[in-house]
């Protein structure tokens, strides 16, 4: 199965770089990039994963540095370094891979002359838990995670190089995606990680009772996202990312044994604070400006999620 | 000349410790706490001014360590390292100086086991240009450098501080506060800066047409808030710190002229996209709910800044 991606034409980004490119989403990108015409470097100390990348070039550089990038009419900043549940552990290391990150993208931006750059911020954590749902770009910001606070300080360092510097700088606030490529043992996204557990008759853990609301959204209408993201000639610098909708994590857990065929394993833990309960995103002004549109249908993004697990996960592998 | 101060009964603070007690919101807090009955430890790496702590006893810790605050009732957290103009060139330092010393300030206070924290954030920055004035604590943030989108952090990292470890954790986001023992020579204010070169009769730097608005407040009421924080028994915990009005800085010119009773030379410079055109804090929230009020007239206060500038502020000592 091979789930629809909106369509555009990125020859015209000539050469784009992707920091993040050996992660979820940046992999992701980068492949929909190269067969799209594009012609990608991903940044990354991390290998790409070679069962990614066939059929495709994609320029490979370890270190983030402005020849990586000289010559790029567009780098893709999708470099993740914490995760929102261990944010809250590691304040130091989270403030540094993610606002310290965007900094160096920012200053080897500047110094190879690339024209824009678009980051991708968290949708799940910059709003916290008082924002109207569905929730719009102008709710005001209060993250209740490090990582919201270090996003929010990184989509502001954007908008300062803009100011500073004209460098046409973008933040997509992304809601919670899931697709292929996202390591369900790496603790990335409930979605994959649950797919992963029920596959191997694993327990899940769920944290609180499963009325916590998220906003789920297949990889491929992310990429899309962002691949318009350069070619648009708007006003506007912040953008958000979702599904359109909302989904319980009781409900994905039913949705999962409906696709498995057979009840899950559920092992209970006390709700954390780290969870807004929750996170709607209003993608209206993503839709209306950038003419973006998410089109993969939960059930089949679902689908297509264990497709892929079952051929590139193996089922052994689980590490705690 | 000595100017009122909102009266507090600070003995009922008991032990306090003021992190950056050496600069210039730190020393004036310091003097205050101690002479109304706390007992007051100043953690600076700098020595503590010997001319600005005669009459009373304040310990100085040169470390900000768990064994400085142990037993204090409150932290305060009015360090600060970068400023604004200088935050958008220098932005690692100012991320380090002004999130990592907040972490560093939260993490001792935790392991003291101190209940609360009281930090100095920036009125004049985190909101953004687009604010309306005068400008509620409700009003989105939209920090246009550095300094503003750190201090923001550093806030979010005190909220989160009081949902996961329970401190009571506030940010007073003081106005653009003057007034005795703010170094003239650093560039820290422009009320001291202007008012220190007229005094030496040196040109007055003026970027862009002098009809930027700001929101000058005496220390006196900066401090007279901090105090009043830790007795505060409501559910709030971010409150404006400002004047209650603005001044053009043709203005402030204007009456340093009066005050001096001569012309001032101006050194005019371009506008700077550091600063915001008007910055004037709605102060309501704070004078409601913790019965401050800002005491110190403008004329007053200007003439109680220049009053100290020409006792300890050597005229020659000009450093650029």
């Amino acid at each position: 199965m091979v789930l629809a991606i909106q369509p555009t034409d990125l020859s015209r980004l000539g050469q784009v770089s992707v920091v993040g490119g050996a992660g979820f989403i940046g992999l992701n990108l980068c492949r929909h990039l190269a067969r799209s015409g594009a012609s990608v470097t991903a940044i990354d100390p991390n290998p790409l994963r070679r069962e990614a990348i066939e059929g495709f070039d994609i320029r490979h550089e370890r270190s983030l540095t402005r020849q990586a990038v000289e010559g790029s009419s567009v780098v893709f900043h999708v470099a993740g370094s914490t995760e929102p549940a261990s944010s809250n552990i590691h304040l130091r290391e989270d403030m540094a891979g993610t606002v310290g990150l965007t900094l160096d993208v920012l200053e080897v931006t500047r110094s190879a002359e690339v024209p824009q750059v678009v980051h991708v911020s968290s949708g799940g954590t910059v709003y916290g838990p008082k924002a109207p749902t569905p929730t719009p770009e102008s709710a005001p910001t209060d993250p209740v995670c490090a990582y919201g606070i270090s996003k929010l300080a990184a989509e502001g360092h954007l908008q300062l190089a803009e100011r500073l510097h004209g460098i046409r700088a973008f933040n997509l606030r992304v809601a919670n995606p899931y697709g292929p490529w996202q390591d369900p043992r790496r603790g990335q996204g409930a979605v994959n990680a649950f797919l992963h557990r029920a596959m191997n008759d694993e327990p899940i853990e769920l944290w609180g009772n499963g009325d916590i609301i998220r906003d789920f959204l297949h990889i491929n209408d992310v990429v899309s996202a962002l691949c318009l993201v350069p070619l648009y000639e708007g006003d506007q610098r912040i953008f958000n990312i979702g599904s359109g909708g909302g989904l319980s994590i009781a409900q994905l857990i039913k949705d999962i044994e409906s696709l498995m065929g057979r009840p899950v394993r559920i092992d209970r833990r006390p709700g954390r604070d780290v969870d807004v309960p929750c996170s709607v995103l209003d993608i209206n002004l993503a839709r209306r400006e950038l003419g973006w549109r998410p089109m993969v249908q939960w059930q089949e993004g679902l689908e297509d999620s264990l497709t892929w697990m079952k051929q590139y996960v193996p089922a052994e592998a689980e590490t705690r």
